[in-house]
């Protein structure tokens, strides 16, 4: 068992400074760990991660590591991997396995590197930790006490397993915690995918026509955002009730085939495969640009757009051209992947402090209770939800309305 | 029992062109009734139903009575009920039992009226209908077969009425469905509270700081119109979520004996009492402007009004000015009844008639399935509210994607 | 010459209350009002005014009045006079010709009744006082000392006038005022127009094809507040740079025959005539809304509208339709004359507040400086222009910063 | 004289990649380029510049390069120059004089080097060639034909020049024109600004309070994008038209005093300076994050930042934390100049293909008419203006109305 593996520890100094920056707007975070900084509740603890690992993700390993646990953590995307962050994160003692680019073979090594710590715990982005676990590591079966996931995709995946009856612990959804859906998936997503694509094409959204597949909160997150800045937005769904909310809300709403050839900007948000496949490249315009934030880099069909290619080459940070064979330039950013995290720095901050604060104490119930829960998928427990938003909204010296008798009594009664 | 009880029959003609003009824009309804005028579902059917009375729920009833139900209808609201669109009813056949400014006997002695029909359905709006038979008519239980409610307040009571054990029968929540509360309760809202504040003030709101007390999907819609149409908004929330994205959405959140000396116009859309009372009309400008959206005329407290007035009087339709003892101005929209339905027309069509399909189609689940129900609070089933916002897409024109099998197979495979 | 004529004194009590229900919205014009009240500068002077005569120019005139100026008043459009209003007007003391729904005849004849006032100032909106002076009365050309105009219309009329040199006396231009256009054309219209559509229609704005023709100050506002209300907004433009900044605005810009089959609503904002014509009404779809926004009814070609139906009924207050051959019905709000004050209130109070304060201090500067103006049309002075907007934020309690001295030197100064 | 001075001529290859990228996003200088390829207007004129030097402007010196200038450019900010595309512009032949992060003097040393060319044509960005050249070579006064300015701030200097009569030849005004001010102030800064702050600091914009000084076409345009990133809005003016504008669309109006405790966010577009200076940092909370998005590094005043430091330090590329005695951290981007440029790629490409058309004509424009010119400031010819965005239009494919013959003499006509 290898005691980590990161590029270059002598970018540790510039990763803490990365981490300190990142701190500063955690006061969700900050404030559980001066909270629990006596009682250290992991001491002692090994617990597995797989996640994002720049700094934002960085300051909830280190929260895991003062509250005493022993952390293993791989890197969940081989482009969001900040090889400064790592080595700060090493200095710090979290035993880290990652490098930004690594190839499909580094990162499952990666994974059983991290797998083989014996976790008790596990901090899971996108499944891939419990797969792999399933796939080659079903010894761990009985050792692990459970964990948490907090992506949509993976949440998907985790619940496949239950349907099939080897979900092989208790895991916690913290996706579908409403602190973390309705804002991360929401307003993070909305922000930093524009972020990425801005910062990565400097293009004016203004004036250009985005089309938007899928209108999960992600989508209604992303949409949002593009109108706001001036974009016309077009809609692919296969829901007709997300699809009316989107016509709702303004947007036009089409089939991905009918959108093709309107499109500037292509973003997908489905969780599915090949929602962007080559009958649909066939009728783009010469320089539309396409981009994807769903977990998997599976949305744009990378095998089709080589195809349908006569050259491909990377052009600028982040965008890959294919040049097809009818002369058109067809832009890819971020090799398909999440392109707020492969071309940004992923959720800005102020979210990423509620969802990690939700991961904090997922794992904390997962210590503590574990014995009481079975290998099934569960919600975020509501009190735990209650307390990330209201410590929140503590931060910011929000007041709310409190309920007197009267109107307490009023609520559950049907006299009126 | 009586036929009917209307103001004025003269009025049908009237009554009658406004139904047309609703109906024209109800692309879902009409196209139920073709569906089922063949088959008359609901022959000779007796349905009891407590409604506001005005062109589009005509619309409805008029539907229920062309698939052959025998009718008896009361309105809901004093100010609501159209005496035309009344008239226009009776002389299609419907059995009204309403007229314009009833007081509270007239109101309860009109829903004693429906009641004694011995209707087999109950179609309910703030579950007065249902809330008065257990009062005073038990002995319909049981021949009763079911029934719908349309609003979030109706619910709260039936869930009440669901935790003591005695609904009477089962009801169907078409509130809950998402066909409803997607669309009407922010969208329906959204605008319908705009047209009546703006029709009836003649105010400016750009500019204006509007205070919106509650942040469900109704105070959604109204807080984000507000902002649409220039305000500053700010939201007052008992709920740490609710109030979290609030923020999230551009809106200041404070408490409302904060945002009481600050609001230009005050709007509540809460489902609980009191929410503006003494203490706070004590706070606020000079020419205040308070409008209730929620279901009943509670939220705001018009005796905390009247004991704080030196004079009362009715200054434009539909506005009331409580002069307070220290010379202060404070406006009352529609007796602070519904705004939207007190000082204007109610929703758009558009969004009733998705509401009405649900309606249509609830009441038909229940004389078709009552036999296999129990005496619970039921969902839409999932395929009604998924067939009536199809039906609307399809009115509209527009096409989804659909999935491929290599996507269905996909979206249940923990294997990536 | 006759005192007054309107339809029905007894309604006096009623225009009162709206008068004093404007009047407490209008502190720009009520601070001018107490300003002068002293002074009173128009004491004798004859003032001929053809506005709409409604609660908010009974204002305007009710402080003329009171500051000293006997006033002759016409209504500028049949369906925007408001016979109580009218009635509370001469109550006062002003000398008012016009009544609800006056034909074209009448209308003439009222402006005769107040030109036969031998006028020293005018109070125009829409150029028609000048106009009909110019073509019977230029007896009157050198008793008056000028006079101010309103509407973009208008200005556009007195501007041709100027050209062909036949401007009989100084005119100031209210239109072009910072403190006129900026907010009256674009929030002012913004707002009331979807006032008076959703209103006259109760039609749901989200999700609909909304066509703007014209994309000036007024059209910005309506089509900023369309978006605002859900709605996919298409521009229609002669201009390039207004086009491109619709376009940058988030809409879509085509030629009126490519929106015609796409609009859902149709609203003309060019002050040019025939811009919906029988070429676009026969692309529409079944149940289309067309709406006027601009001064004179011309934008919307009625006569075309005539010659392709074969049955035109009014099937809603302020609605016709026009059912055509082939069987569409395309419905016209308040026949074709400005929507927002032939179907609503007309803009909003505090607006006009703004607007009036203009046409007072403009006729104060005629009146007091006229020996000094030609005959030309002239923009409202700025100090006049400043005065009103900052009384405006005094009243709202809004403070702003000052440039100290070193910061008024740099804003001179071309050396870094 | 020296033939070129840059960093590092091995940077070309990529410098020339981003040209690329850029060039295919303008479609009008592109399209302006060709137009005049067989002329080649600019044979061997030689032409001082003074840009941010960056993959855009490099498009439009390339243009003129390619139109047969000899050019001579320097940077106009030490943190807008791009090595790699200096190098790029080399290897065409321009002759370029800058290097990312000069100093004051390198500065003022690359003008001298510039303007030792003997330039017939200068194309300036702030007016400080043409302030070197009126304090250092007079003697070049009389052999340069004239040029153009591209910035409010630039403007304001000439401006200043002229009204001492010291402007020493025709300069044209591309500041002003139509297709300037309306798009690349208001769109481009818009969400370039935003752009520079959200990928420097990783921040949530939802939920922040953010404060905008000045509300001009710049301020404008970074306030509408701020609320729609979900952001409230604070504006400071100096001008009640634009203060009330603000108001108007929904933001708050104080004065900076009165703003500094409030804001998370400040961002300057004044064209002033000391706007944000001491008494206001002493107010500021812990964490605010300020930036400067007017031409020049005074509108936050750095060495009042200094003062009130117990430590100065860069924390985060393009952000320097100023530690405050009493303990808080007030984080400054880009060392205080333009946001979007130092801590961004400037203006998005689309934006900029408009201006560059505007300069490249304006620059033909004194190259063809310099000698039917006075030493002032002219604006940018109309047809110049509209031929610009109507190239735009055109490859968008986007068709505007055409007035028939009775439109265009209805708009002429005083007689309705």
């Amino acid at each position: 068992m290898r005691d980590f593996s990161v590029a270059d520890m002598d970018m540790a100094p510039k990763g803490k400074q990365k981490l300190d920056w990142a701190w500063q707007y955690m006061p969700v975070l900050s404030s559980l760990e001066r909270r629990y900084s006596g009682e250290r509740p992991f001491d002692g603890v090994r617990l597995a991660a797989c996640l994002h690992l720049e700094a934002k993700t960085a300051c909830l390993l280190r929260t895991f590591a003062r509250l005493g646990a022993e952390i293993f953590a791989a890197g969940s995307n081989p482009l969001s991997t900040q090889d400064d962050v790592c080595a700060a994160l090493v200095s710090e003692g979290v035993h880290v396995f990652s490098h930004r680019g690594m190839d499909h073979d580094s990162y499952f090594g990666y994974l059983r590197d991290v797998l083989s710590s014996d976790p008790e715990i596990i901090v899971d982005d996108g499944a891939d930790l419990v797969a792999t676990l399933l796939d080659e590591r079903k010894d761990l079966i009985g050792k692990v006490k459970g964990g948490s996931e907090e992506t949509t995709s993976g949440v998907k995946r985790l619940k496949a397993m239950e349907r099939q009856g080897i979900l092989p612990f208790p895991m916690i959804s913290v996706n579908d915690a409403d602190s973390k859906y309705l804002f991360d998936n929401r307003y993070g997503t909305g922000q930093s995918v524009w972020d990425g694509v801005m910062r990565t094409t400097n293009s004016l959204i203004a004036g250009k026509v985005v089309v938007v597949a899928g209108y999960g909160w992600c989508g209604r997150g992303v949409a949002m955002r593009a109108k706001a800045l001036g974009a016309r937005v077009v809609v692919t769904e296969i829901n007709p009730h997300r699809a009316f909310e989107a016509l709702m809300d303004g947007h036009e709403v089409m089939t991905m085939d009918s959108a093709a050839p309107l499109g500037d900007i292509f973003l997908t948000l489905t969780g599915n495969l090949d929602v962007i496949n080559a009958r649909h490249m066939d009728k783009m315009k010469d320089g539309v640009i396409l981009g994807n934030a769903g977990h998997f880099d599976v949305e744009i069909s990378k095998s089709d757009l080589t195809s349908i290619a006569s050259s491909v080459s990377e052009v600028r940070p982040n965008v890959t051209c294919y040049r097809t064979k009818d002369g058109r330039n067809i832009y890819l950013l971020g090799e398909g992947r999440l392109v707020n995290l492969a071309a940004g720095d992923g959720h800005p901050i102020e979210i990423m402090d509620l969802s990690f604060a939700l991961q904090l104490l997922s794992a904390l119930h997962i210590q503590r209770s574990h014995g009481d829960m079975e290998s099934r998928l569960y919600p975020v427990p509501e009190d735990i939800d209650r307390l990330v938003v209201s410590t929140k909204l503590e931060s910011l010296g929000v007041s709310l309305d409190e309920l007197s008798e009267s109107q307490k009594a009023y609520m559950v009664d049907w006299r009126e």
